[in-house]
């Protein structure tokens, strides 16, 4: 058998102890399928007392990790430390340009700085992978790059984070309020301590702007993802779309289209929107991920499987490591960074949909009436319409309605006809239907 | 740019002139992502001057097709032109003889020579890739031997074969009987004239075999594949899974397990089954396939798209070629042929499920009493019974149960003591339920 690819890992968590785990236990199978062995030789985290539950005294612990990069017995550096900057970008930017290959799980890292890193893969010839950075164990990178290379990508969409999506769908099961599930949610292990990044939409959105990136062939371009996460959805907003027939799902939307000049639109945004039950992704709960792209041959594929966990992120992190063991390696994002496309943010004001508004008003004469004035001036034409009977605590009464399909531009102004009005007790939420 | 990919198609079928139309619209997109361009230099077919609604005259002719083979100015030859055996076989070991890279969407040819084939392609170190064969446009094969290449697979289960969904689910929505609706799916041209590989299992079965042995790593086993069709599933059927809270879907199913002597038991069936609403394959419907794939540290892995159709297929025949001048290519069975492991069937009595029986029977006192005393001797237990009021037409009645969880040997055994009873007007259908 060929030479073993050896590894070295940076970051000793819940995925890094995974990579361990999976790679003991389908090692044998693993070097049959990519030809050689995959062994690691060196680790490295913070702590090296901490109890992990594996055994590390065959590999050599390195305190500090960028000196990883510089090993000459190491061929790939896997780095599973996190964050956008710091270390882990250090350790990237040393690995790849001492021409080591980097496999990563870290999609803030990519979604920041992956035209950067990309650029330093292809200057020194090393590959750059991140299967495990978007949606998991779910091969969507490479269904994305390679299964679906033969067509132009029309539009990408789909469930990016397992936390909103098992907080969504508990809300849906239990009747509960966001605040009380999100804590049980946390107790249970499926939100972190701290979960913004994941129920203020920011991790989907990382992984939005790169699965776009991949599939249009375009810059990575997150700065430019519109993004609504799902902390003021309410057990009422969810109540109400499914007196509806809706669910409601914490959506990644990318789609490209040519502008008038020739330049690229390219449209991003995660927010919660209203699924048709009977929608493939209504049936996706839990923390699962699910991803459809839309092919102008294949039309529409659709990846789903776990979005996160220690056994399927360390069996993304290793499928990576099997390509570079097989060197099937195309550049990082699909093209080579020089001939990514710039594209231009799209007007979302000019896409047509239908919208979900629930306003909290005053309980009290009148509001109703300036509510629909202000939808009739901006041509806003309502669906329907439900006031909830009972009144909040407080006082509050809130006023949900599903518009005609119209413009989002004239749902904007019709909200900003009722800016600062008294009547209104919080900025209204505005959720759009799909499918 | 790198040299040009210089393609031959046997075959002008609608996969053939669907694979022109691709490389015509999005042939500049796949040269960037493929490094060089993809060409097509000659074609092969029977007819010359049928109009395909493509200019043809760009290309070499070529009248016999294993000429293609030998061209020196081709570097791969694309099959489309089916059949397990005849012109497409000598053309694929013709090709593979000649270290020329094949790219089929035969699966027949696969499923009966695929193990021969790809030890001509290993052999001659020329790539054979199939990805079209199973599934149409999903990039299955490549989300099994690559994406989930970490995973000792477990299982994997799908809907592979489009006509039979879109048969089954239109049944369900219309409750139409079987040979209506076959009659209007080949009007419609979901249906072949001949359509007998499809409805009787033939063509779900070779897509199974070639999974199970992609994602177990055990040599390809067509003939070891137990094949039910949905050629006996009546109207009623349908409806008795409907009031059960099921669907009734064709299912390829293959799993494989350790057995006692340390010998690789693989188990690998097509039957039509009853799947709960709710379970992500109920809601596959129309001509649509969905493959799910358990790996051990993945979990389950669903894939899902358009199963059929000039589009999609072709997206997955150039999806190869991409591959090729990437120079991306693994072994075509993901191992080596000679490492493939020889698998013993697994004995299928063993297997433990809850089953539906349908009996048709003669509308007369003592036969529901002959069949539960059957039930009652295997060791059967009965959950449900459901007698049909209305007698059928020529008297008879259909009689449905539903068992408990029990070894499917109960089962066989309780058919086996009804065998030749007069009471019974058809031979009983046996449906498993999943999920």
């Amino acid at each position: 058998m060929a030479q073993a690819l050896r590894i070295a890992l940076a970051g000793l968590g819940t995925v890094g102890t995974g990579v361990i785990n999976l790679l003991a236990e389908n090692g044998a199978l693993i070097a049959r399928r990519a030809g050689r062995p995959i062994e690691i030789v060196a680790v490295s985290a913070r702590d090296r007392q901490k109890d992990r539950g594996v055994d590390l005294s065959p590999y050599a612990w390195v305190d500090d990790m960028t000196e990883l990069a510089g090993r000459d017995d190491v061929d790939v550096v896997v780095e599973l430390v996190g964050g956008a900057d710091g270390p882990a970008l250090a350790l990237a930017r040393r690995s790849l340009s001492a021409g080591k290959a980097l496999v990563t799980a870290n999609k803030a890292m990519i979604a920041h700085h992956g035209m950067e890193l990309a650029g330093l893969a292809e200057g020194a010839g090393a590959p750059l992978r991140f299967e495990a950075a978007v949606a998991g164990g779910i091969p969507v990178i490479k269904g994305l790059a390679e299964g679906a290379a033969a067509n132009r990508i029309e539009a990408v969409h789909g469930i990016l984070n397992g936390t909103c999506n098992y907080i969504l769908t508990e809300m849906e099961a239990t009747g509960r309020d966001f605040a009380e599930v999100l804590k049980d949610a946390q107790d249970l292990g499926y939100a972190e301590a701290d979960p913004a990044f994941d129920i203020e939409g920011v991790d989907a959105a990382h992984k939005l702007a790169i699965l776009a990136s991949i599939g249009f062939g375009t810059q990575l371009a997150f700065d430019a993802v519109e993004i609504t996460g799902i902390t003021r959805i309410r057990a009422a907003d969810i109540a109400q779309a499914a007196a509806l027939g809706y669910v409601i799902r914490l959506i990644g939307v990318a789609d490209c289209a040519n502008g008038s000049s020739g330049t690229q639109r390219l449209f991003q945004r995660v927010a919660p929107c209203l699924v048709p039950r009977g929608h493939a992704l209504a049936a996706v709960t839990g923390p699962t991920n699910a991803v459809v792209a839309k092919g102008n041959f294949s039309g529409p594929l659709l990846f789903e499987g776990a979005g996160a966990g220690d056994g399927p992120t360390a069996s993304a992190v290793v499928a990576d490591l099997v390509d570079i063991a097989r060197s099937n390696v195309a550049p990082p994002l699909s093209l080579p960074v020089a001939s990514l496309e710039a594209a231009i943010p799209a007007d979302s004001g000019e896409r047509v949909n239908r919208a979900y508004i629930r306003f909290v008003v005053a309980d009290r004469p009148g509001v109703l009436a300036e509510i629909a004035a202000a939808m009739r001036d901006a041509g806003v034409s309502i669906e329907s319409l439900i006031q909830q009977g009972r009144p909040e605590e407080g006082g509050e009464v809130l006023v949900a309605m599903v518009t005609h399909e119209g413009p989002e531009s004239a749902v904007s102004r019709a909200l900003d006809l009722l800016q600062g009005s008294p009547s209104l007790a919080e900025e209204p939420l505005v959720m759009r239907l799909i499918g």
